[in-house]
């Protein structure tokens, strides 16, 4: 069986086009943790209106989207740096503080290894266990602060839809700070959360000299294939990142995008209001109908474990030869041959994913 | 008096704006030089109508830009790597052959030497004089080489369009190949002269294992909003430069862009001829009508020198608050306090250059 994840991440059609041996690229993709209902329609409006302006360089140092976004986020644009995708802020970030021993939290992101490796870091790691839903213990992660430089934390956390409550956050942030130890909260999942579940310490950003928040813009507002992020931390920390950061790094239809999102407040609401009734609705489609575990993490995915007689990897070869794409975590360290994730999409695409799903166990013939 | 190019570049319009007090972006700049015959068409139709792909993640391996690359260049696509802009390109040669010295030839474009030193490596230089109009000796090149682990050349130079013969590459590339030194051959303006000028050593690749080609798509096809480059080596070396580039580098309108521009011939023709003609045309009415000196080299941009009595930070100022960008060299090692750059536009936009470099000589009563 080849691999649909050749490059490390879902949502690669043009892959999953060819190993499928589809006519066309995939119909739907919960491989790719996207906000279901597109860009905002006026993000599209302002990029058809404002294409001519490919012709300039982006500006350099991106002063209109920084200034929006520090006035949304209320933070001093010295605090800002803004990045080609969330993705440029962690290499930045690594490229900056060099860290020689980099600690992650099994299961996570694999960009946070691949990133570190790339430039040179060893990485170390505590696991959250399978009991717990893959939440670590304070006390393994604390440990592992006093072994590394720098650590990655996500917030909501992919593959897993881990979460901390602020007190746990605290202790986080307080115990790196005690430790000499860059944290690094990756917060690329946050905005699809209900407001009042969105913790963060970013407003205390001043108690914490060595945090460091990177969020994409990407993901919540539908427009990966434009690339748009930004971290957050303390100045002296955001000086280092931007010297580090290549000149026009961020294109220029991102840029104008990124000031627009920032203003879409009704599609922002939408978005939460869909992503939490879908999220519980398409959980207990898969919990009552297919019988399989959901692991009850935060986030607009949902990480699925199979019983053991049902492979990922065939699942995902399954429906993927049926145009719809799941994320097999098999390559996950601390996950298992049977953990696939799903994105949270509309009503009626999670009801084609169930009936997708059921043909496929039917016609295997899985038992559930 | 306020610095244009505080980022270090030409091309920024909203600093030019607020500096010289303006309503709206300067009209007319000569600072940046893009291709003055816009995008072509099909490129802008292609992104209104691709503009929805957004939403997905682009392309990780870049495979369509790359096959369609590979095969324009007529070399294969392990000797290619894409790029998020030329500059991408040279921060991954840095990041990824790590040089401890890094040797340029003054005067020359300032990315080189402030991604090196922002990864760690120091400067080494030798100069181009004046009298040659600045193309350096080639004993002095070699023995650049003698002394760094890594070395870039423009071909052409920005922003003296100093070029080399066939035979001065390839003592150069063999000299590199001898002193083990990586050369960086830097052609981001080589596709705008005459095809008979089109000097490189890019089809004989397979000789020289240290010489790393770097180009640009953003200058030629008046693409810079959206950042595309490309770098060309031994495959053994792009493995290398792959391996530092972040994840979806490139994103997905560039890399549909960059499909289209590879088969516009009909526009590459009509920007090489327009270019040549008017290179030479105003040229010769900055010669004649305003005395001033403008160095022979090629390129679609002019260096030009002023008289001792004027400053090139005052012309850029005068020029500016009548809404025309010029790129003053002032702070280029090498040149003087007297040397501009101008990009070669459009015949009706040359003349409006000339007009208003005439206007401000008069203003000023500066004398010829």
């Amino acid at each position: 069986m080849a691999w649909i994840e050749k490059y490390g991440h879902g949502g690669d059609l043009l892959t999953a086009q060819k190993q499928f041996g589809l006519v066309s690229q995939p119909l739907l993709d919960f491989s790719a943790n996207i906000n279901p209902l597109g860009p905002p329609p006026r993000v599209m409006q302002v990029l058809r209106d404002q294409l001519e302006t490919i012709v300039h360089y982006p500006d350099p140092a991106q002063r209109k989207l920084k200034e929006k976004l520090s006035k949304r986020l209320g933070i001093g644009e010295e605090h800002l740096v803004i990045g080609n995708g969330a993705a440029e802020c962690m290499a930045l970030i690594i490229l900056a503080l060099q860290p020689k021993t980099v600690g992650v939290v099994y299961p996570c992101f694999s960009e946070y290894e691949k990133l570190s490796m790339a430039f040179g870091a060893e990485i170390k790691a505590c696991f959250g266990k399978v009991e717990k839903h893959f939440k670590p213990e304070l006390a393994d992660l604390f440990a592992l602060f006093d072994d590394v430089d720098l650590a990655f934390i996500g917030h909501p956390n992919n593959p897993t839809g881990v979460t901390y409550s602020e007190e746990e956050l605290r202790a986080i942030a307080e115990q790196a700070e005690a430790s000499n130890t860059f944290l690094v909260v990756d917060e690329a999942f946050i905005d699809f959360l209900p407001k009042n579940k969105q913790v963060t310490l970013m407003p205390d950003l001043a108690n914490y000299k060595h945090i460091i928040f990177v969020r994409s813009m990407t993901k919540f507002y539908a427009i990966p294939g434009l690339r748009l992020g930004y971290a957050v931390s303390d100045p002296k920390i955001i000086e280092r990142l931007q010297e580090k950061q290549v000149t026009w790094s961020v294109n220029q239809l991102a840029l104008a995008a990124g000031e627009i999102c920032l203003e879409e407040l009704d599609y922002e609401e939408k978005t939460i209001t869909l992503i939490e009734e879908q999220r519980e609705y398409l959980k207990n489609l898969i919990e009552d109908r297919l019988g399989w575990f959901v692991f009850p993490g935060q986030a607009n995915f949902l990480l699925v474990r199979l019983p053991g007689s049902i492979l990922a990897e065939d699942l995902q070869w399954e429906m993927g030869k049926k145009g719809v794409m799941v994320r097999s975590c098999a390559m996950y360290p601390g996950l298992s041959l049977h953990d696939f994730r799903i994105a949270v999409r509309t009503k009626q695409e999670n009801d084609e994913l169930l009936a997708t799903l059921q043909e496929v166990v039917e016609e295997r013939k899985w038992r559930k």
